[in-house]
């Protein structure tokens, strides 16, 4: 997601040392430990202000979560929200997705939430999506199994290359909605931009996949 | 589809004995014999007035073409629209695809065709969908290694579940396309409902799958 730099965004996150975390390779092997008991880890790769897995943290107390966000202003933000709320199974990565083998070992990961990743619509920027060939590998070496993805996108082309992709890496399709707010349903966790396209009416795709 | 019965239809059949075929199980295992030569044979599973699969005969002469149906009156409407234009690699079956064993033998066809099947939406009635799991049985039976499966609808719930059950039976998938007509496209060969639908700016599903 898009937000306004903040200045020295990257030494006030210092701040928050309780609830971010920096890289994240210092704990690789470790996790368990971040959150002191043995609970199972889910992931979301670009939490954006983190109102999704905050929300999961909320309902789910017995199992720990880690938002994964790559730019400093934004887990700022998202830091800054959770201010006044402790969540003791949550915390904040601030990472690139690109580095996931470093910060976690094999079958570290119970579930992985892709959530309204950036489309990269142009075929020479394909290597960039989430749930490219070499994304899916290092899914593959982090999760647990079974493991689970989770992905949702406004985004038709992304969702139905992830679905190729998905299906040619042997992933097995567990559910499938191809307009999940057709209906309203408060079950269903959403993101800041969701609600924004929930109300312009706009078509959410999504699918849960396992390896 | 629907259509409103045609008295003695069944009688009025048989003067279209060149291109509609009643039953077909006296060519199971010799439908080549019925084209006297030995391209592949394409099937589709409830031609309707016939627009889809005659076309698609039209356009690959190189290909042999069986379109079924189960009416008589939906039958004869598709051989009066060929009456006065023979095209010698389409035949017109008038059959259940309940009893596709006892029509083709295993292997004998290489692309099966399903445009917007009934979706039957009630869970009792799932079993009558044509992705029902013994439907899949019945195609992995008759089809060719590799087999397609080609699939449009605009119902979102059935393409959801067939694409859940083809993933399922092992299915690859080879193509996907959440909406159609988004963009005009004349390669797409389309059925009478699906002008219909396009001209209401509905959502077209497709996908093809190979076995």
């Amino acid at each position: 997601m898009r937000l306004r730099k903040i200045k020295q965004a990257d030494v006030k996150l210092t701040a928050f040392f309780d609830i971010v975390i920096l890289g994240g390779e210092q704990n690789r092997g470790h996790w368990q430990d971040v959150f002191a008991n043995n609970h199972p880890i889910y992931l979301e790769i670009g939490m954006g202000k983190g109102q999704f897995i905050s929300e999961h943290a909320r309902r789910h107390p017995d199992i720990n979560y880690i938002g994964l966000e790559k730019y400093d202003s934004i887990v700022l933000k998202a830091a800054q929200r959770l201010e006044k709320e402790f969540l003791p199974n949550l915390r904040l990565l601030r990472a690139d997705a690109k580095n996931l083998e470093l910060i976690f070992q094999p079958g570290e990961i119970t579930t992985i939430f892709l959530n309204f990743s950036d489309p990269w619509p142009k075929e020479r920027h394909a290597k960039r999506r989430l749930t490219f060939d070499n994304f899916l590998r290092t899914y593959e070496q982090i999760l647990s199994r079974p493991g689970i993805i989770e992905l949702k996108t406004d985004n038709r082309h992304l969702f139905e290359y992830s679905l190729l992709k998905f299906n040619e890496h042997g992933y097995r399709l567990l559910a499938i909605n191809l307009h999940l707010h057709e209906q309203a349903n408060p079950d269903v966790i959403t993101t800041e931009y969701e609600d924004k396209f929930i109300n312009e009416n706009k078509i959410i795709y999504y699918m849960k996949v396992e390896l």
